[in-house]
């Protein structure tokens, strides 16, 4: 049986000529300076390139995956939060009351919450996708996080996400997770595979103290050297190692959303993270991602510089959930509205320079 | 009759210091880490001083006033684009068709288009305000853009249709305006007030090249250089002397808006010279201002700094209309709603750390 994931590995193609090069020529005719709306405009090109048409549909409805997951690493004490939290949280999701639910009803988005790694058994809930791989990663410092065949399932589970919610009629996904402790192996995959050192990718999380800071350090670069030989065998072997389960999960969440041709909007740090992995399993998917924000965490910035991509906001949330990414989403349709919408020179009868 | 913008000069108050304490407190209950949702948080807080009251009522439905003006120093090669475009825009916002209209559109955002200083007479057209004060600036580098009265009428206007607007059921206002040249007495303006070099805050506005840049450099030197006395005199007269009448009736707009307690959302760098006069006439209006923007113009960044604020968005925009401050008003909505919406730790029954 083909996986859910290689498959969509093999699904994901190039942006469609035509419709790009449509779509620019399309800008420089509308009611404005040429550029004068900044990254609205190569913004809505890439939407025209995703969707192979000009101009592109809204981006709307979207769909925000909020995968949850649970940390061993948390035993070495790189968070003051305990992991009850992941559950507690994950309820609250399915309640409605979470930051990222209110940034999801604003912008019309649907939430949908996949465990895919909590310790603990959830109980039912409105909206909750059971598909625990397994309850929670084993800690990074003394064993790997997982095995190969468990970080492959995540992957699975993320593909098969993002399939279900295009199918079910989203025309946009924004990646979402949960998961106490997990700013740590995300610096951890992100030090790997930028070769950037520890200490310049990790950072506060939800706002640790300096020791704390330098303790969280110092198990991350354990975790680098216990796992050297999983990092030179490559980016599975890597997330593996020093992954979560909801990071593989987003990794596959991010090329079931470029291989189902909608746009992904990319959250803070953890999802980064996950997009570091994704770019080196499937190099295209960048030119259907959109990075929605600049989380504070050091480690975003690292991933945003290394892939050279530019995100919407700089707002300094560094909540996760898929929140900043959410705040975006309107940034993202105004960039497809304004090439649905906009007269042209010609239309509104406009002089030109 | 006491005039409207001096009785909204009187009007401005404190923000509700009962308010701010109690959204600062909520915010610290909310299910997320203290300080995870960056600007949302103390713009959340402000909207609450704004209204006084926490939760803060939602900025929903928001009003854009699109101000319209001609101005004499086009007459010395300032920009490529004809005068005749200001009017021809006009009709463009009328019909729906620019920028402006389809990010409203979009954030359900209500748009009035007031000539406030429009060269040419205009057809009637629907959401067309009808307050000329004149038929565009003289060249400031011969006269002083208009009189001291002409100024104030145009404050009038400002304040008027910001009070109107507020008691049409808007709780948040934009500022948007139009004139083709007018980045160029933006400039005088902001260098008149900040005592930056003209240099330093004279940009390319639409576009234009190094040669003509440089000569629009030196056309708002020889403005500064002309009006001396004015600038010495203070804001009002410097407004006179160097502005535009869509820049002085924004003046208006923005103290109108503080006096009713509503948020204001600036655009770019003419709402932002705008913004400077106001500040200097009425400097409690800065409390009820919300920086949308950081529009590519220099001068932009100029007044920012000099103001100490921090906009929302920097995406590179520099078309005004209000299109950037627009865009940032689902980041107001969200800070307003997470207030409102978001479970508490006790609530949602999670643990703190």
């Amino acid at each position: 049986m083909t996986r859910l994931f290689e498959a969509a590995v093999a699904n994901v193609g190039p942006l469609h000529t035509e419709a790009l090069v449509d779509a620019t020529v399309l800008h420089d005719r509308l009611t404005k300076p040429r550029g004068a709306l900044g990254r609205l405009e190569p913004l809505g090109v890439q939407l025209a390139g995703i969707a192979g048409v000009c101009p592109p549909p809204l981006p709307v409805p979207a769909a925000v995956a909020v995968f949850a997951g649970d940390h061993g690493v948390l035993a070495q004490g790189v968070s003051p939060w305990p992991q009850e939290v992941t559950a507690q949280m994950v309820a609250n999701f399915c309640a409605g009351g979470a930051a990222i639910n209110v940034i999801a009803r604003q912008t019309g988005a649907r939430v949908v919450v996949v465990d895919v790694g909590v310790a603990t058994t959830l109980e039912d809930a409105p909206g909750l996708l059971r598909r625990n791989v397994r309850r929670g990663t084993a800690d990074f410092t003394t064993a790997p996080a997982m095995s190969l065949d468990e970080a492959r399932a995540a992957l699975d589970v993320g593909a098969e996400v993002a399939a279900d919610l295009v199918a079910g009629g989203a025309t946009c996904l924004v990646t979402g997770e949960m998961g106490i402790g997990n700013t740590t192996p995300a610096a951890a995959l992100i030090a790997a595979l930028t070769g950037r050192p520890p200490a310049e990718v990790t950072g506060r999380g939800t706002g640790i103290d300096d020791a704390t800071l330098a303790h969280k350090v110092a198990v991350v670069e354990r975790g680098l050297a216990r796992h050297a030989e999983a990092v030179a065998a490559g980016p599975l072997a890597t997330l593996a190692a020093l992954g979560g389960l909801e990071i593989a999960a987003l990794v596959g969440f991010v090329v079931g959303g470029a291989a189902a041709r909608v746009p992904v909007v990319v959250d803070g740090v953890i999802a980064d993270a996950a997009l570091l992995v994704a770019a080196r399993l499937a190099p295209g998917v960048l030119a259907f991602c959109v990075a929605g924000h600049r989380s504070s965490e050091p480690g975003a910035t690292a991933v945003l510089d290394h892939l050279r991509l530019d995100p919407l906001l700089d707002l300094g949330l560094r909540l996760g959930e898929g929140s900043g990414a959410c705040l975006a989403l309107p940034v993202v349709e105004a960039a497809a509205r304004v090439l649905r919408e906009m007269a042209t020179f010609d239309s509104a009868g406009v002089s030109e320079k």
